[in-house]
């Protein structure tokens, strides 16, 4: 960006388009670095605009709703991958910075630009096709076997949008929806791996350290870091690939490479381009946190150490239960673990729902883990784990 | 407090009385915790009005005003100490939750107060005396001999309010300015430390390691974490003592009790029931910020750990320079030192002014506080040392 320096007591004016928890968790660095957070949101209910002095009411899909957004804005970015491709060309033609532009954002935004790219560029992908037709999968399938993955070619996240077909009768269910689809085969994976790197416009590239991501039912529900007994060379070999991917894609700003660990290496699933769930282990665990570095490379500003503060950090998602009252069960966990970090993003309880996660911090990992587990179960169901 | 557990997505309301830079930074535990910080400002502009939605314009001088603000919080608390004391009975008497309380809270509104009450808890204090007339500060003298140190009963902060007499000439200047007065005795000490505690009204009581402050002209310019080369039982006896005071007088919340240390062990100099700027070390160097702390002791939650994060943890304050681009600064002292954190408080540069703080750690004393120092003088001055 030209200038992120207003003189006097105002910083620079960081414009996050969404209002979520990652930027009700980005006001948190925000209001460290004295960056001036401005969200646009859709209510004041939302995660974010609970907790910022600077909030815009508008319609993401809206292009004069953003162009009102952006004026005063130093740097403009995203908390969802939801924003029209075209209403980012547009608001970067008018002259604001946008980090992730729109030429990288694309590949976070649709899955078959993604595949393309990434095959292009020699990551490693799983086999994969634009399907229109019931011929079109099974023809994929009859190349590379059931199951088959479809995916929606735009808009799932948390696991919606994609389904693993077992047969041509799955597969019809999916294609009867209309949705623009791709075919994936099936990565018989050991677990998942994810990989975090910023990078800024200056084209500086940071990595942290490769983490382990646990899902149930296509939702993370832990993350460990770092990755438990992944091997050294190929830890690096998994930065390096997610620094490549940034640089190729000319990313600014954070990106999460979602990666399969197979017994011969590595797959890329997905990509986001902004905090990640991935990453929200960094704001204790991390020297720099992901919310801070994300904002440090929208601004252009140096990166910050992506080093660990404890050996092994493992973070929990809080994902609603039956109960809505989750505030009566702090006394307990707080008193049970005094080191527990509870993070709660002010929504409203529903099931199943991520409202939250807490952070442990430790040596041991099995200890770590039981720790994080514990306050996890209890925060969310009220048991005694 | 009673219950702190509103149901569904809107947690505890927690109002903080006053909005520098105090409840700036609480504002960040507070979204973590999911708890709704609410603040008192006189203006929009004020350091945490810029970052908080629940902003209340008002006098925290007027009744009426405190009892506005007060209406639908879970508790009530204080960003500092100039509240009037009978306005906290008051609040007390309407229902409200006020942590610290009115009689608490007092002993760190007067110093009078303060002085005869550890006096007779038998904490270690200089030799005092109220004082009106000169003959007072001369009876003084002549028994403890000079230096005097005038003190303001009420309103000091920053060295402010604070008078250091070599002469009943001294005096007279101070005296002429009719506030009402405190003598004690010049304590040649050897350092400055503080000892920072938290007490919850359950009565739950927890200490953070002893820092040493580093002060210039009365102002606090940097903390060192922990105070190094304190003998272990001299570190045990500060705390203890400490933690003494916060139960003897009730405290809930925080307390600063900051002392000399002699030759012969440790002097009382000065209360503060409130985040203190010796705790601002703690948000990246103890498991529990002392804004955090102070928010679950509040809402009488169960206490956080205050352990430290890493061996060595060094705090610098960045006062005002000349320039007040600070911003532009940020390049520099960021590539030069990617684990450096900034904190910077929103508020307009003036010369002296505290604007912000830095927070390096480590595990060399030298190098960390070298670190520290180069980033604070980089930011405020421009000046590369």
């Amino acid at each position: 960006m030209s200038s992120p320096s207003p003189a006097g007591s105002s910083g620079p004016v960081v414009g996050m388009i969404g209002a979520g928890q990652l930027a009700r968790m980005t006001q948190q660095a925000a209001i460290a670095l004295g960056v001036e957070l401005r969200v646009l949101a859709g209510s004041r209910d939302e995660s974010a605009a609970r907790v910022v002095a600077d909030v815009r009411l508008g319609d993401h899909r809206s292009l004069s709703d953003l162009r009102d957004f952006a004026k005063g804005c130093d740097a403009l970015t995203f908390d969802h991958e939801h924003v029209p491709t075209e209403h980012i060309r547009a608001l970067a033609a008018d002259g604001s910075a946008v980090h992730p532009g729109a030429e990288a954002l694309v590949h976070a935004q649709d899955k078959a630009v993604m595949r393309e790219r990434l095959t292009a560029i020699g990551a490693p992908c799983p086999a994969w096709r634009r399907v229109e037709t019931a011929a079109d999968v099974e023809g994929f399938a009859a190349e590379h076997g059931w199951p088959v993955v479809l995916k929606a070619v735009r808009g799932g996240y948390d696991g919606r949008g994609v389904w693993i077909c077992r047969s041509a009768g799955d597969a019809a269910g999916v294609l009867a929806s209309g949705v623009p689809l791709l075919a994936e085969a099936f990565v018989p994976f050991e677990r998942e791996l994810a990989v975090l790197v910023a990078r800024s416009p200056h084209g500086q590239g940071v990595s942290y350290p490769v983490v382990e991501t646990v899902q149930r039912d296509g939702i993370c529900v832990e993350v460990l870091a770092p990755a438990p007994g992944l091997d050294p060379e190929r830890a690096a070999a998994a930065q390096g690939l997610a620094l490549k991917i940034a640089t190729e894609l000319g990313v600014t700003g954070l990106l999460a490479v979602e990666m399969f660990e197979t017994s011969g290496g590595f797959v890329v699933n997905e990509l986001a381009m902004r905090p990640h769930n991935s990453g929200h282990w960094t704001i204790e665990g991390a020297r720099t946190s992901q919310f801070e570095q994300h904002l440090r490379a929208v601004l252009d500003l140096p990166l910050g150490a992506p080093v660990m503060t404890a050996p092994v950090v493992v973070m929990a998602n809080l994902l609603g239960g039956e109960d809505p009252d989750v505030f009566s069960r702090y006394e307990h966990v707080m008193a049970h673990d005094p080191g527990i970090k509870v993070h709660f993003y002010g929504k409203e309880v529903r099931p199943g729902r991520k409202i939250g996660h807490v952070t442990a911090l430790g040596t041991d990992l099995e200890e770590v883990r039981a720790r994080a587990r514990h306050a996890a179960v209890y925060l969310t169901d009220g048991v005694y784990t």
